[in-house]
């Protein structure tokens, strides 16, 4: 597989995670049965706005490597999304990263309002847990391992930590060391839980777990550094968000402490990390390696 | 039992619960390993400032009726207390109900900051949700369904539409129907959860937990008019935070528009209805029909 075929493959994940996404957040789906039109509007504004659908990928292509029910793991990828979309309408609140735009339209607060903007993170949030639970295919032990996971990952110890870490670093100075933690809880823990996931999907053995999730830790230190990179050198229109707001702000990134050249190094290096943990599975794993380039190398 | 008795009974209920929330908002925890410090200390804020704990007692004592296990029934009640917490965490931000003080303290937002309060409400949200996957002594899938149903009751189409059509209900007029239906949702669908999760914890019979789903719906129904009835009665110390705030608001309640006697008719009504509801199981429901009583004529 080449960059190109991923693309593709990207594409057509996110089609498939989409077609969930937009059946759970109908009037007439069971997990939102009774929500209020306007509530519910704010929750599919938020969810269903494109972006590359990254995170549902990373769970669909580690299930397809250990011959998961395909179902399931969309099922699980739509969960994930949704709570890596609240997330972004939470963080995007005037009270923390005060964003107008995502993705290049109003965030929630501003097509709706502040109350909403919260309610529906938390609604998004919830529903999560449930898409989760009611996934198609999975053993009950595998789905109760996917909810307690994903309560790990997203919870105070790992990405909901993080933001507050970040926010933190706003007003104090972070060593090299935190900010790496920092960025691992914040970005990191999600990425590390969509590839484990869809090994826990498969009823993958606890090895393959395992290194599904150092495959997905390496491909968060990718992300969030390519994102840092991003920050530092592309513009607003590219971004459909706005740019070199963390320089604004004096918070301390990676490449901003290092310079391009030695992050473009460190990015490289974490592909060829990445491919080495996945060299076990040989050809099957051609996808999921490419995944790791297109995070290492993307310039939106 | 007698409201002595249930009194005590309460406590001890609330004692329980406690042990399992101090323990779950501890450093050590598996669930929030690696949480930063000031993040998890307004988790306790919200979580360990006493309250009556009604909640985790009406799962315990529904678990009880059909002889579930204690500690996974503690474990459950908790994941549903730090559940409720979040919501009030939220509730009160500035732009939600505006809160400062919550039980005679002030809130989260208000002893710590507006950003950490929303990260601390998610947190708590998303702690819920793995507390009751790791429940012990009980089935995965029971605690499958435990996850789907708290999901369902606490979601878009639950507790937080019911917030969505109560913040609504300030800037537009409610029919007395719509204020029912916003009630159901914002109040009573976690203590319908509460009620019906003891009998899943016990793997009760489907009618068992039908019935159990709809002494949960009454005095959800009984516990809200008890709460309007105090706000339109009670003074701001009796109930630690801000009375008379909706009526200063225009919203319209119940006793609003009918007046105290029937709003005590109408509780007294809802107790017999709770008793008729438990009445198949004789002696062994008197704690949870004194639990209806107590919601009906609570005084804080």
């Amino acid at each position: 597989m080449d960059t190109r075929g991923f693309a593709d493959r990207l594409a057509r994940d996110a089609w498939t995670s989409e077609a969930v996404l937009e059946r759970t957040l109908s009037p007439g789906h069971p997990l939102v049965a009774g929500a209020p039109e306007r509530l519910l509007a704010a929750m599919r504004h938020a969810a269903l706005a494109g972006g590359k659908r990254l995170r549902p990928c990373l769970v669909m292509e580690s299930a397809r490597l250990f011959a998961g029910p395909a179902e399931g793991a969309a099922q699980v990828a739509a969960a994930l999304e949704l709570l890596h979309c609240y997330s972004l309408v939470h963080d995007d609140l005037p009270a923390m990263d005060d964003d107008d735009m995502r993705r290049g339209r109003p965030t929630v607060h501003k097509a709706y309002d502040e109350a909403t903007a919260i309610l529906a993170g938390d609604a998004l949030l919830t529903l999560s847990f449930g898409l989760v639970a009611l996934a198609e295919g999975i053993d009950a032990s595998a789905r109760i391992e996917l909810v307690a996971a994903l309560s790990v990952q997203a919870g105070a110890g790992g990405m909901v930590g993080g933001q507050a870490l970040d926010l933190a670093a706003e007003t104090s100075e972070l060593s090299e060391g935190e900010i790496a933690a920092m960025q691992a809880m914040k970005t990191g823990a999600l990425l590390t839980f969509a590839c484990e996931a869809g090994a826990i999907v498969a009823g993958a053995r606890p090895q393959d777990r395992e290194r599904l999730r150092r495959f997905g830790q390496t491909i968060g230190l990718a992300f969030q550094l390519a994102d840092d990179l991003l920050d530092e050198t592309a513009d607003a229109a590219a971004l459909g968000k706005a740019a070199g707001k963390d320089r604004a702000r004096g918070k301390k990134t990676l490449p901003a402490l290092h310079g391009i050249d030695w992050t473009r190094r460190r990015l490289d290096a974490l592909v060829v990390e990445a491919e080495a943990i996945l060299a076990p599975y040989g050809e099957r794993a051609a996808t999921l390696i490419e995944a790791a380039r297109f995070v290492a190398n993307r310039t939106s």
